[in-house]
Formats: structure tokens, sequence, C-alpha cells
């Protein structure tokens, strides 16, 4: 994997230059795009143009950033992952991309989504095996920065399409705060739940773009953040987990005791139970309204996973949407007590490792962190020697405290490669 | 005006068609948009063949409504009021759009808007007096149904684009509780704050054609909904109100008393007058970042009082944008208090008549309610003889709570029509 941070110290100290990064991602992308299928649209003359023309003084440092196609660029075709926006190019970027170009970040391409980011697989491939999704929606991303195709790529979550296909692609990712990240100009799905995030080799690569993209102090590398104490849920209304998922919780529990760092199973208050199963209905009806014109005009070329959560979404009745709003802001308000008691929670990032190719996966373990709009990072943890597929853990901080947040799982990651 | 119930009961009964209620708008359209203005692009013969095509048998029983034109259409121009989008063809219609024409409304045209929904203003005249401007940047909604063009039309608000052009041209308005309309397919200016709102000849107007698209209960016709209690604060925090706005609030203040219901004097927390200082850094942070393509790009097409704003954006930090999400975060949770004392509270729409025409007025009485998301309608209250200019007055309730605000505001229309 390309390592954005050491990249960017690399072209920092000379010993490498933007365009030269970029010819590596390219390499890296000569050698096996074909079969994984990262790219929506790859613009290569483009992105060396961008490359060559970039100071690499500050910031991103002329690295190259992949944006998931539901985010509008003006120069290189915006699909959305669907037939009905064959060939589509917004007018304007999204400030995301403009964000990251002002930072010093090349865009390199558009990375495989979903259909509407929803469940309907992209064609992309999983790195460590072919037979395997990379998950979504965000699957071009997870599965081009596992590839080694570029150091960091943007994807979205509404459910979990940031934390889930990072854990079925063993990459470092993060779903911010609700808010952090500006939603301008990428195609809503339930506004109320979707929200940018960011993929990278480790945690502090993740860390250091998110601090060279917002200006916030969320860098977490050098800093010394003590010991933060953790607390572990099941979340057991997510329903069962497999063999996999628990060896990787398990596994991450170990390595952070034996490094000394304080792990305690925790029970969330029964308002989570609650609000985990509310989510279904702010998605559902939130995402048929978004997606009201392309169902009125084109409902032919939707898939039929996508027209059943559309139907459902219109068989969702107003009082159960208003329901569902009023237990998530209750939620939002009971995290505070959590973490009173920890500073930071520990559970799945997946039930499982990814599935095969037919479908994308399961957010079960995702949709609460997403509906409370609370920080969350996948911190790779466990390798399944059969079939090669990585398995994450998931660490989630306090609303609005994502460098601690980062902090905490960077502490996982270390106790994990035995370096706490 | 045309007022959309009587209209709607009218086809209903057979007495009308929407053909003919199209109609007897293009009348007032051929007569008077010439000189008012208030139409961005028109499609007469799209509206008839639309009116024509509707069965007129429920919702909007076939009413024709007018739409922004920062609000998405994939028929019709939406260009946002800025040279930057000339011509320019959204891809997808806007939910609102298509919820509106599901319930029997029929898109009659785009009104006219401030550029990007700002302060520039729109080539619109006040109907009651062409020296004087319509407010902003709703412009032509309000002068449109004040002028008799369309029975309904949206528009938005991020400080004070509904409530203050409604005040300035003597028509009923709502800005409805935050995220009750979707704004998925509307140009964004400042995420936290943006929020469509309806308007109408009278209060009874907004609720029909809100709850017809919604599917809420929001009308307050033929319903009981009790005596309200109200209570009365200046915003002293909002700064100097003319002599017009303290007649028209103490007019309202008599006329409500005059006809029995409680209404006292009451005196908001402290934070009420920070909520509303903190205002204008979300505005211009996310204003910044919402524009940042066409400032990146089109900067030479952007009005100077729009790159005035999209700068103090950009000098707002972090720190004081986050300060502002607290504080605001802080407010709204204070506001349960102010409704156990009170149904609603009422105060001024505007701080004055409509200004002449090189500015679209001050948004300082609305600020804080946009800020807080709370519903607010706007009732006219008074009339300056002088200049002919009207001045209405704002009825703003709990959050969530949309119909009894509009019940509110409905006692006080009738009290000051002599009838409650």
């Amino acid at each position: 994997m390309m390592r954005a941070l050491d990249l960017a110290e690399a072209i920092e100290a000379g010993d490498l230059t933007p365009a030269t990064v970029l010819e590596l991602a390219l390499e890296a992308i000569g050698e096996r795009e074909k079969e994984i299928r990262a790219f929506a649209h790859l613009d290569i003359d483009r992105a060396r143009m961008a490359a060559r023309a970039c100071a690499g003084t500050d910031g991103l440092f002329g690295l190259p950033v992949g944006f998931k196609d539901i985010i509008d660029t003006a120069d290189l075709p915006t699909e959305f992952g669907s037939p009905i926006y064959k060939g589509y190019r917004p007018k304007a970027d999204a400030p995301i991309v403009l964000m990251t170009e002002a930072a010093q970040g090349v865009t390199l391409g558009k990375t495989a989504t979903t259909e509407f980011a929803f469940l309907n697989p992209a064609p992309t491939f999983n790195p460590h095996n072919a037979a395997h999704t990379p998950g979504g929606s965000s699957a071009g991303s997870a599965a081009g920065v596992a590839a080694g195709f570029m150091p960091l790529a943007f994807g979205t979550q509404t459910g979990g399409s940031v934390i889930r296909p990072a854990s079925y692609c063993g990459v470092a990712a993060m779903k911010p705060s609700f808010r952090l990240l500006p939603l301008q100009g990428v195609k809503p799905f339930a506004p109320l739940l979707d929200t940018l995030g960011l993929f990278g080799a480790r945690v502090a690569d993740v860390a250091f773009g998110l601090a060279a993209i917002t200006g916030r102090d969320l860098r977490i590398d050098g800093g010394d953040f003590g010991k933060p104490t953790f607390g572990v849920t099941r979340q057991p209304f997510a329903g069962e987990m497999s063999r996999e998922a628990n060896a990787a919780l398990d596994h991450a529990i170990a390595a952070l005791e034996k490094a000394g760092i304080a792990v305690r199973e925790i029970t969330l208050q029964p308002i989570f139970a609650e609000a985990h199963a509310h989510h279904r209905a702010i998605n559902n009806h939130e995402g048929a309204i978004s997606l009201m014109w392309e169902n009125a005009r084109h409902r032919d070329k939707l898939s039929p996973i996508l027209r059943d959560c559309i139907e459902a979404g219109q068989a969702v009745s107003l009082a159960e949407y208003d329901a569902a709003r009023s237990v998530a802001n209750k939620a939002r308000k009971a995290t505070h007590r959590v973490f009173e008691e920890v500073d930071a929670l520990l559970t799945f990032s997946a039930p499982g490792l990814a599935p095969g190719r037919d479908n994308t996966g399961d957010a079960t373990c995702n949709k609460l962190v997403t509906l409370l709009g609370l920080p969350a990072v996948n911190v790779p943890a466990w390798r399944d020697a059969a079939s090669n597929l990585p398995m994450g853990v998931q660490v989630i901080g306090a609303f609005g405290d994502d460098q601690r947040t980062l902090a905490a799982a960077h502490v996982l990651e270390q106790a994990l490669a035995g370096q706490a």
C-alpha cells in the first residue's frame, strides 16, 4: 500500500516528487487495475499535468487522491454507478474536491461506487481474493487503496459504506463526525446520515490526509495522546457475528491488554438498540426522496434491490420517520454518558469476512454509529489464512472528538503491530 | 391575490378547472409581469399542457406553483440568479418539484432569486411600490404571489429570505421546521441553515399547500386549535426597529388582545442573543464552502457583495465556526423552556418597510429563528399609507410543531381582520 504520511515526508525531503509518486501509483494501476476495477474514471494525462504543476511544498504534498464517483467533478464524468448518468458531467466540482486540490492533492480519478451508493454491487473485485466483494458502497476507494493505486481516497457512508469496505479490504478508514466534511456536490441518499470519509494505508495516513484537507488539528503522528481507555461493545442488537469477526475483536482486545491499555466490556443503554433499529426508516424514507426523479423517470434503469429500497421508503409512514428522528436525537444525547466512562468504543467493523461478489456485505455493525454521527475508524486487525481476507475492528469516539478517536485507533494499530 | 384554498375548493366543486385557474394566473402575469419581473423562466405552453393533463381531483387540485430559481428543474433552466449558470439545465428535478407535481401541482415557472440566494438584488420590483425591493432572496416568489401570478410559490431561507420578502410584499409565508421539506436538488448556501418555505395569500393557503405536498397534518382551515398564548419578543439583540415595524407589531398585539387572546412580553434568555450573533459565522463559513467552485473558477462573474461574503467566510476560523455550532445547539435546547411558557412567539418580520431597490433589506429579525430551525410564519399586519408598502409580523412555534404554529398565525390573521 502507498503510505500517505511516508510519501509526503519523502516529497518534503526532496527524495520524491509529486510526479514520481504519481508514477508509482500508475505503475500499480497498470499492473492490477484490469483485475480489480477500482476506478470508474481515470484521466492519466490530466493527473500527470496536475502532479507536474503541483509545488509539493505543503498540505498533501502533491499526493494522488481518488474520489468516489458520487462526488461531483466538473472535469471528469460523475456517473453515480448508474446507467442513468452515463457520461454525466456536473457543472461544478464538489467543495471536497477543491479543498483537496487547494491542499495540494492531485485528483487521480473517480473510484467505483455501487449504484447511488446503495447495495447493488460495483464491478470492483476484492484485491485480496477476487472471488469476494470489496464491500460497498465505497468499493473502488477501499479496493484501490488496498491495491496501492493511491494513498488516499474518499468514500461516503450512509449505513456502513466506509468502515465495512475498509474491513473487507484491510485498510484504515475514517468516517468523521457528521458534517466535519462538506457534503455539497455529493449525491445525497439520506441527508441525515450521509457522511464523507477517507481511506488510507494506516490510521496516521488517514489522520494526515484529513488534517491537510480540513485545516483541523487531526494529525496523530508525533503527538502523545496518552493511553486511552476502551469500552468493548459487541452490539448484540446488530445480530450474530461470525467466528472471524469475533476472532478479530478478541485479537484486538488481547493486543491492547498486552500493551497495558485498559479494556472493558460495557453494556450500552437500551436507547442504542432502539436507535439501531430506526436507522432503516430514515435511510429508506430519505433515500426514496433523494432518488425521486430517477425512480419517476428512469425506473427501468434502477436495480431491483434499489427499487425495493425505494418502495420500502415510500411505505415508511411520516409518523415512523419522525419517531426515528426523535429516537436518534435521544440516542445522540445519551452518547455523552458513554464517553464519560471510556475514551473510545471498540466493536466489530463488519459481521464477518467479505462475502462473495453477488452482494456487498452487511452494514449492521455501522448503522448505529452513522445514525449517531460519531467518528469511527476501521483498524485492520486479523486475517483469515484460508481465504487471505482481512478483518477489521471499529474504534468509535465522542462527537467532535475526531482527533482523539484517531489517536485511540492508532494506539490499537500499534498494539496489533506489537509496537505499543 | 390568488387564494389557494378557495381555488382548490372551486375546482373540487367543478366551478373551475386547473386550466381555467392557470388562465387566471396567466392573465395577471400578462398584465403586470413586465413591470414586476417575478419570473426567471416561464414556459406557458408547458404549464398549459400540465394543467390540461391534471385531474384536479386531490392534493393541490391542479393549482399553479412557482419555484425559486435555485431549485433544480430538468425541464426548465435553473440559473441561481447568476450569469455563471446562464442557460443551465440540471439533469434531474429536485424532490420538492416532483412532490408538488405528485400532489397535483402544476409547475408554472421559476421565480427570480438574488444571486445564489444571497444579497445581490434580483431584477424584481415590489408590486406595491415599484421604487422598492420585494426583498430577498426569494424575491420572485414573494412578489409573484403578491401580484396574483400564482397562488403558491416556493422560496428558501438561510437568513431571512422567506419571512422578510413576505413582509415586504404583504403575503403569508412559512419557513417550516428545519428538514420538514427536502433540500436535495436545491443549491446549497449554508446547509446548517438552508430551509425551504412556501408563500401564499393567507396563512390557511400556505397550510393547505404544505399539507398537500408533504402529506402531513398541517391544514388549519376548519379545525379548532383553541386559543393560543403569545409571547412577544422584540429581539433587542437584533438592532433598532423602525416606527413602521413597531406599528405593525403593536397593531398585531392590540388585535390579539381585542380578540381576548393572551399576549405578554417575554424576555429571552441570553443564549438567544448569543445565537443570533453566531448566525453570521455559520452563514459565511458554509457559504464560502458551498460556492468554492464558483469563486475559484468564475470569481469575475460574482457580485462584489457576494465576493465580500465569501472572503468573510474564508476568514472565519474553524474554532469560531465550531463555537457557533455549539452555541446554536445550546440555544435549540433552550427553546423547549420558551414553549413551555407560551404556544407561540410574536416578533418583527423585518426591521422596517421594504427599502429601495439597491438592496434587499435586512434579515436581522429572522437569523435567530433560522439558526434555531423553528417554524416561522409571516402574517401581513399593517400598511404604510404614504408608500402603500405592507409590513408583516412573525409568529414562531416550537420545533416540529408546525401545525400549531400555523394555527397560531391564523388566529392572529383572523384577529387582524376583526374575525377572531
